[in-house]
């Protein structure tokens, strides 16, 4: 694979690879087209193999917080009880938008760092009978942890409970049975493991969301599912299809679809064995507990002494790799690096050595691991 | 200017010139670095010189339906008098979305293809006093006519309610000076005479508006603009900021203000004379009411004996250029050209030669003719 030249390291936006830079400079078309139409049908089936699932995936212009807003907005009204699963700051901000909506939230927490597990999701459920929809994060971004969402899908599904997952750093860089693993919307972003600029968020809606959408009483039009049904049965979309993104979509889906979703996962996977085993030895030690570490982005502890910003700043200055900070209570104490989509190791390799060399120019650094 | 080759004549997504096909080449950047906040802060300088106002202009991923929905939930709450201007389908839209939030609708009609005229709006607003918004599309894109927003803004600004304007297909293209023509929120995408993809949703926000965004109950949080001026004031986006489209969208702004906006102007107007002169020689009556023409698109009747559906067919299979059917009650008897954006002669002397073949192989139009 190719040497992406940019070198951006933060876990999303992510660098776009030429054949998707290429499918966006097709020219415009009519939107309510039979070229278009006949490309989004295409598009469609693909995205559906992508998150393992028989039901519409809808293509909105916007971002992982229409994600966010859509699947709640769809299914429950103010009042209603969800359960939120917690092991991070993208759960945190689940939250958030769910009680602007007027949810009435209850909480599992795990330590940032750790998993979800199913047995405490089992245990929420049994106190609060009256759930109903359960808000999981697939791949927590700001800790570098990979929810077990098979697992807690069981369970939810069980219950008798939605089961909404923000797969947004996730999707197409680790495996997400929607179907199998008894998942109701799973949504994403078009700018992480997609490989595509931000702008679209992806949602797959399954089938036992209908039942709930008549009763859902939060006002709604631009993420209202039923105007995307509608839309996606004419092979488009109820507003103006935001083209280019779409087209690149598409690339994006086939280069996904060329080297075959399961070495696609196992590259992600590798890559991130790799990564944490690299940055240990650098005296930076990944958060994410055993046997639930991301394969999208790895979260490590600055060397002793150092800041997260003295790290991001001089790796930027010095070498032009941009990584990201913390979140919340870590933001001084972790680094985050994404290697997720158009990733391989010379990125990688640049990136550790990069590390390397300027941990070697901060003092403190030094002085820490003697 | 140079010829477009794919001679995309519908009115909208319009033809993308080549310096914003290149600018969304750009490599992704970090959406929170230095580098995207100094390109956006510029942005903002310059979408504020072309809104005509002071104040904040949100760019946000989403479509022209977003500023339907924008507008209203961030202002107004259910229950609430809206006075809607309807003179086409998509000022009919607008009251959709309107009654879809909970509106209490008062409409002023006028006849498809007729402007919205100021004195009918003082009549609405002295027999409705209570009216806390009004919604007037800019550029009437089903008819082809462009409103008076300056006579109507004097006239709302007297009444004391918000005047919100639809501006999607008439903004850059057409005048709009949203401070001195008291307008409060000024809407419109990106796909339109800005000369970029679909995807963005563009929204300028005046100062009244922050009165009532405290007292609008409707439940907001993607398009809630007390995010948008948050995070502009750190030039940057609540959500991932839509990279590729707003580095395309900054190369458009680029283009618009070089070419200077008043010649930019000048340009449509004088497209737009040209369009309904030539389609009047070929038996195509123009319906824009005398005065009040769009200088961004062209709404003519077919010929006797000919059905838009005929028409549009023959020019796509015949000479491979697209223009759009009616809406609604006119959707067969009047066609609808674009000459918005990037366009310049040679494209609509294409459109209209390619017109004169196609009704020469139509042999209704020619009996009808005679």
């Amino acid at each position: 694979m190719l040497t992406d030249p940019t070198n951006l390291r933060i876990p999303g936006p992510t660098p776009i690879p030429p054949q998707v830079m290429e499918a966006m400079q097709q020219p415009a078309v009519p939107h309510r087209g039979e070229m278009f139409a006949n490309m989004f049908t295409e598009l469609q089936e693909q995205l559906k193999r992508i998150h393992g699932t028989q039901h519409d995936v809808y293509v909105i212009a916007g971002t992982g917080s229409a994600g966010w807003e859509a699947s709640i907005v769809n299914t429950l009204s103010p009042g209603d009880k969800v359960l939120a699963l917690v092991n991070g700051n993208f759960g945190e901000r689940y939250v958030t938008v769910a009680e602007h909506f007027g949810m009435n939230v209850v909480r599992v927490d795990a330590e940032w760092g750790n998993a979800i597990h199913a047995d405490d999701v089992r245990k929420a459920l049994d106190e609060h009978p009256d759930v109903r929809g359960v808000l999981l994060t697939h791949n927590e971004t700001s800790t570098g942890v990979l929810n077990p969402v098979q697992e807690i899908g069981a369970v939810v599904r069980e219950h008798g409970s939605l089961l909404f997952v923000d797969a947004v750093s996730g999707l197409a860089g680790a495996p997400l049975e929607m179907d199998a693993w008894n998942c109701d919307i799973v949504f994403s972003g078009s700018q992480k493991a997609f490989m595509c600029p931000p702008g679209l968020s992806i949602i797959a809606v399954g089938e036992r969301v209908w039942e709930h959408t008549e009763r859902a009483s939060i006002p709604r039009f631009v993420m209202d599912f039923k105007r995307f049904r509608e839309s996606l049965a004419q092979g488009s979309t109820p507003s103006t299809a935001p083209l280019s993104l779409i087209f690149g979509l598409k690339a994006a889906c086939d280069m996904l679809e060329s080297e075959g979703l399961d070495k696609v996962f196992q590259r992600h996977v590798d890559q991130g064995v790799y990564m944490r085993g690299e940055l240990d030895k650098l005296g930076m030690k990944p958060i994410a507990e055993q046997g639930f570490e991301s394969p999208t982005v790895t979260v490590a502890q600055t060397p002793e002494g150092v800041t997260s910003g003295q790290l991001i700043a001089e790796l930027r200055d010095r070498h032009g790799i941009h990584i990201a900070s913390g979140q919340g209570h870590m933001k001084d104490s972790v680094v985050r690096i994404g290697h997720m989509g158009w990733t391989d190791y010379p990125e990688l390799e640049r990136t550790l050595k990069a590390i390397d060399d300027v941990l070697e120019h901060i003092p403190a650094a030094r002085v820490a691991a003697v």
